[in-house]
């Protein structure tokens, strides 16, 4: 199992400064790992910077509440694409999950997703605030709103665990019918745990810990 | 001291429901407070619930992380405030703060006030992430770029402690000459500390404890 081409080299902390973002980059190179992800205010630089390679540019919009208005998003995803992100990870409405209203959920994945186009949307549960139920019923929403990936959390929940394997085999066994990828994010550092996370199912890493992950000896 | 008249009743998790909102606005209106804070995706509901009161109506842009293009906070602040939002509280980017690039701060804040005109904006500066130094030249590059409050958290910082007094402290007497106000917020639970903080200089208090804070034996 390679599990470079698995992972999504992360840093969204606030305090990121663009030299940080250029030492994430050329690591994600060096490592031969799938792609970066990063906050939008730092689109531009990564793309400027991996020219000419194959490093995908991750992006995140709505991000990490999923509590913009829904305009909000189209605009932001729209910009974050023509400065050359190549996917696009938003975050479910959550007070509309819980209030039932899939209806809301889906008409925001769906307008989000015609943004996009032929780039990959996946769409965050964030399933330490979710119940296994609603976490089915997320993914049935994503599957009918046409997301390309179900993903597990934005890592800024406080006292949030995460990818859970539980919860990732749940996502997995829900979508995977349909084509669609798996995405497991939030606390991943270790070696095991991405192997452990890969077996219940997920197809994508999103880890800040990428390379003592493929380079435990480091 | 009449406390209610500091408050703005926040509700700002991400599973925050429209009901869960109309809620927060009955008892801001029963208690008196200043106003409410919202994410973007209620403000509209919360503006036409609060219709013919002067309660304001408060959201916040860029929010959490600070780390959205510009254009896109531009447009988010125009929507919010085209749905009635009163004030708008955004977050420095905390990227160019940490790295000097004071000119960058100051456009984005400028550009953002450009577009509330005459209503209040506030600039979270994250102070759990900042030492002594970086808080006062964030202040300082506030009162530059023409913002109306300095504001010390989200409340989104893992293990944040959120207002300190002593950092209150700090933000008042480095921008009270200018006629700016300070919003103190994250963790504020108690009658005595929001005292503590109008004392050390805060002229708002964002907090989910409100009804507490003004009315402590309930």
């Amino acid at each position: 199992m390679e599990l470079a081409k698995y992972i999504e080299h992360t840093l969204l902390k606030p305090t990121a400064t663009e030299q940080q973002i250029t030492k994430l980059v050329e690591e994600a190179l060096r490592y031969g790992f799938f792609g970066v992800c990063v906050n939008p205010v730092y689109v531009k630089h990564a793309k400027n910077i991996s020219k000419g390679t194959d490093l995908k540019i991750v992006t995140v919009v709505n991000f990490p509440l999923g509590a913009n208005a829904i305009d909000t998003t189209l605009v932001q995803t729209h910009q974050a694409l023509s400065e050359g992100a190549d996917e696009i990870d938003t975050v479910i409405n959550l007070g509309a999950l819980k209030e039932g209203d899939y209806k809301r959920v889906t008409d925001d994945i769906r307008a989000t997703k015609n943004i996009c186009q032929n780039n990959n949307l996946k769409v965050i549960l964030e399933t330490d605030l979710l119940t296994g139920d609603e976490i089915k019923k997320a993914c049935l929403t994503c599957i009918s709103a046409g997301a390309d990936f179900v993903k597990t959390s934005t890592g800024f929940v406080k006292n949030g665990l995460g990818a859970r394997p539980d919860f990732v085999r749940l996502m997995a066994q829900t979508v995977e019918r349909r084509g669609m990828g798996v995405k497991a994010s939030g606390g991943i550092t270790t070696r095991f745990q991405a192997k452990e996370l890969i077996e219940a199912g997920a197809t994508r890493l999103g880890t800040s810990s990428g390379v003592n992950i493929v380079n435990p000896q480091k």
